[in-house]
């Protein structure tokens, strides 16, 4: 549309109404496993709806794990501030990775979401799926800014019975709001109550007419892999590709009813991986009971889940506001970070003068006033440690490490150079000796980032059996041994202990 | 659209006009390097509307190689039928793979090939750009059914003074029909050029509405890479992406003049790659002139052009027909081969009871009547070959080998088996003991296509440096060494041959 045309309209939906905000995170898909991405097995209708009428992303970063990349989204914060790593050297950094059930802490309690931003300026807030944030008392969605919670306090596959050996977490809980409504959660009939439970409240805030944002965390696809019976072997791609499939219908029934209520015209879309697909299934877990297949694809991208290569980190990403935001692909640099100062912008909230952002307002970007990304760089953190800086088509690792292998970190001086934009898989290290001002350069923002960045008290190693969520007790380590010396681990075990409700 | 209606449409289509052709072919274009294929970094609009409006393909195959690929195109036959391979054990096999400029031989004379089935019904035919399945007397596209060439007789890189070390080679010419234009072939304006030729061509079909099949073999983006002025430095990709970028807008300009003169209802566009992008390009070579990036990015997929990994044989494919073909995204086995059946059926004309046709006709399968390949198998064909076997979501590899590398081709028995809509990247071989039954039938087809398959003479292995082209003169050894020990290597020498016009 004509450029006056588009500002007037701009101008005017600024001046009618806030816009609706629905953010919808798959949890770890693959770069290279939906339509719009290139998968050549998987049909997601819906998604690739949503790519054609937005802006998708091709160079979207967040951390490379799922409770930092969620804090990340909530705060507009790197995860180091809140607390969301861990300050354990290597080896035993490698068992502190995200929050687990016996979890005490979570993202610092200091912050301030996005949800509490919104619910500030009269927005209705809920979240339905996976929080990963922590769970502990004053760490629930419902604690954070969130009026509503109807989900997995973490992923799925933190609880018995689904992996056998894990006797020390209980079966995975169900809430609602602060309270456990079932445990073991029912995976199969899991996303279906998701559904039920979105298009309740887009039927309930459309009925209102009240400015509204939902944070949808989908536990699909991770593994343990789950489709409702609807959805098993309606991919080529197995049960992963099932559980996506699910996933992108899910999301063609949020898209349905906005249309139905007529929410189009004044609601944001948002979808994103919280990281990059799982390659390597097989080798987090003691047992073998996971096949390779079960993990995604991140197609060009090297490495995955956990790295902070771009398969760990680079994710699918797009947004859609019909009208306002322009259809495209966007290939420059944008993160998870930026949607907190997104929606400040957007939704006219003024940013508490202490608070440090990390992310950028994509606003202009969405928009289509400016072509190119807000960030002077980026900077790949995991955990307590910064591994490497992005630079425009650079990318420097000044430490490297598998995502989930043993491995220890290299350090690397001059750190390994590549030319991201063009060998999008790492593979070529480019010649130092050609790339020095590069390099110089790199060191700079390196030790730069370093001095910006306060760290916030780490979270993931403070554990304790008595957190562990448990529908009808508090429970604890000699209480957990007794009854697994008695019934052995299981059901049974976990219900003597009231943890099955 | 309703049934009916469509079916309406449909018949009406074949009773009031044939529809007319345009193959778009990409020089080893790779998998991952066009939008609606996940690229990252470059930017390919019209080839995305075409992916919009037409059926793109997942699982599309051709031969690794350039001039099999284009073989197998123009006779919807393998190209082992026709001759186009060599003859060779290892370690000979690796130094006669396409046509060179001193091939004597070009795919046999007794083809029929795809322009003269449309010729004979009355098409209008023409080829600009790229042709690599011969050059010597009675091989040139003239004289294989189109009216009319203007292009290469092989591949931009075969020849002096592109490579140096290349002295055999004379510089690359340009011709028009039977006769050498130019040579060398002036690159950085070659694009522009082919587009003034399509355009006019175009015009004068659309003038005298008379049906039309106009095969486009673009040199892009093939190294050594080129664009034009107008394109250099428009992309992420450095000029790898340039290139594709400036194919994609001479599709562009096909796209506006099929709309000026309102012949998109009734024209079929073609676009696929002849063969998966080459990610080792420094390895074919013994200067090291080519950087690594002038490589394509196949993506998800393993290995490069000149393998029988998927990197090698699956390709980017769609077609477009506005009104007849529905749009969407086919995860169905298809081939290169099935253009040729696909056209005959489409324009009507009754395929010689005697000629043996390895593709099949995806009529049924691009209007929306099935969902299914016509495939009951693939056959992976590397020289006189047979390599794997697809069957369904399986493939099994009979024997493998690097696209361009030194080693020879090792078997496997059983043959190694994979479960490629799965694990399309072909890292997880399945346990064989798991799948006796898939091997047992893997080997039944082998063995099936092997007596099913009559070997035409092999033309790869015949050189002779008189029918190397050369604008005025023809050339013999002895001259050729003279002139290098009088003038060294270089233009002057050839010119001295009269090579340079």
């Amino acid at each position: 549309m004509p450029l006056l045309v588009f500002l007037l309209f701009y101008s005017l939906e600024h001046v009618i109404s806030l816009p609706n905000y629905i953010f919808l995170i798959a949890d770890y898909l693959g770069y290279n496993d939906i339509g719009s991405y290139g998968s050549p097995t998987i049909r997601t209708p819906h998604l690739d709806q949503i790519a054609a009428e937005g802006l998708r992303f091709t160079q979207f970063y967040t951390a490379s794990l799922c409770s930092p990349s969620r804090a990340s989204l909530l705060t507009g914060r790197l995860p180091i501030r809140s607390g969301v790593y861990t300050n354990l050297p290597y080896p035993e950094d490698s068992k502190f990775r995200v929050f687990y059930p016996s979890s005490v802490g979570c993202m610092l309690k200091n912050e301030t979401t996005i949800a509490d931003f919104l619910k500030a300026k009269g927005y209705r807030t809920a979240m339905i799926g996976k929080n990963h944030v922590g769970h502990n008392a004053g760490c629930l969605p419902t604690d954070r800014g969130f009026e509503y919670f109807y989900g997995l306090p973490y992923s799925h596959e933190e609880g018995y019975p689904t992996y056998p050996e894990e006797i020390g977490w209980p079966p995975v809980p169900l809430f609602k709001d602060r309270t456990i409504v079932e445990q073991p959660v029912n995976l199969s009939s899991l996303t279906p109550r998701y559904n039920q439970a979105i298009l309740s409240l887009l039927d309930q805030y459309a009925a209102t007419q009240e400015n509204f944002f939902l944070l949808v965390g989908y536990e699909q696809p991770h593994v343990p892999l789950f489709a409702s019976p609807l959805f098993v072997n309606v991919s080529k791609r197995g049960l992963y590709g099932d559980a996506v499939i699910e996933m992108d219908d899910s999301i063609g029934q949020i898209l349905a009813k906005l249309k139905e209520k007529n929410l189009d015209g004044n609601t944001l879309i948002f979808f994103a991986s919280d990281n990059g697909g799982w390659i390597s299934p097989s080798s987090g877990f003691s047992s073998n009971s996971i096949p390779p297949f079960d993990g995604g694809s991140n197609g060009a991208l090297y490495e995955g889940k956990g790295s902070t290569y771009e398969g760990g980190m680079r994710v699918v990403a797009m947004f859609r506001w019909l009208g306002m935001i322009q259809p495209g692909i966007s290939m420059e640099t944008a993160s998870m970070m930026d949607l907190v100062p997104t929606i400040l912008e957007w939704s006219a909230i003024q940013k508490p003068q202490d608070l440090v952002l990390d992310g950028y307002s994509l606003v202009s970007l969405l928009v289509g006033k400016n072509q190119s990304s807000p960030y002077p760089y980026y900077p790949y953190w995991r955990d307590r440690t910064l591994y490497a800086i992005r630079n425009a088509s650079f990318k420097c690792h000044f430490y490297t490490r598998s995502g989930f292998g043993d491995d220890p970190p290299v350090s690397h001086d001059p750190c390994l150079l590549y030319n991201i934009d063009w060998d999008v898989g790492e593979q070529y290290p480019l010649n130092v000796s050609d790339y020095l001002d590069v390099i110089n350069s790199m060191n700079s923002i390196y030790q730069s980032q370093l001095a910006d960045v306060t760290f916030g008290p780490s979270q993931f190693e403070m554990q304790d059996v008595s957190v562990l969520p448990c529908c009808h007790a508090t429970l604890n380590a000699s209480g957990i041994l007794e009854a697994l010396a008695k019934y052995g681990p299981g059901l049974e075990m976990w219900n003597s202990l009231g943890c099955v409700c």
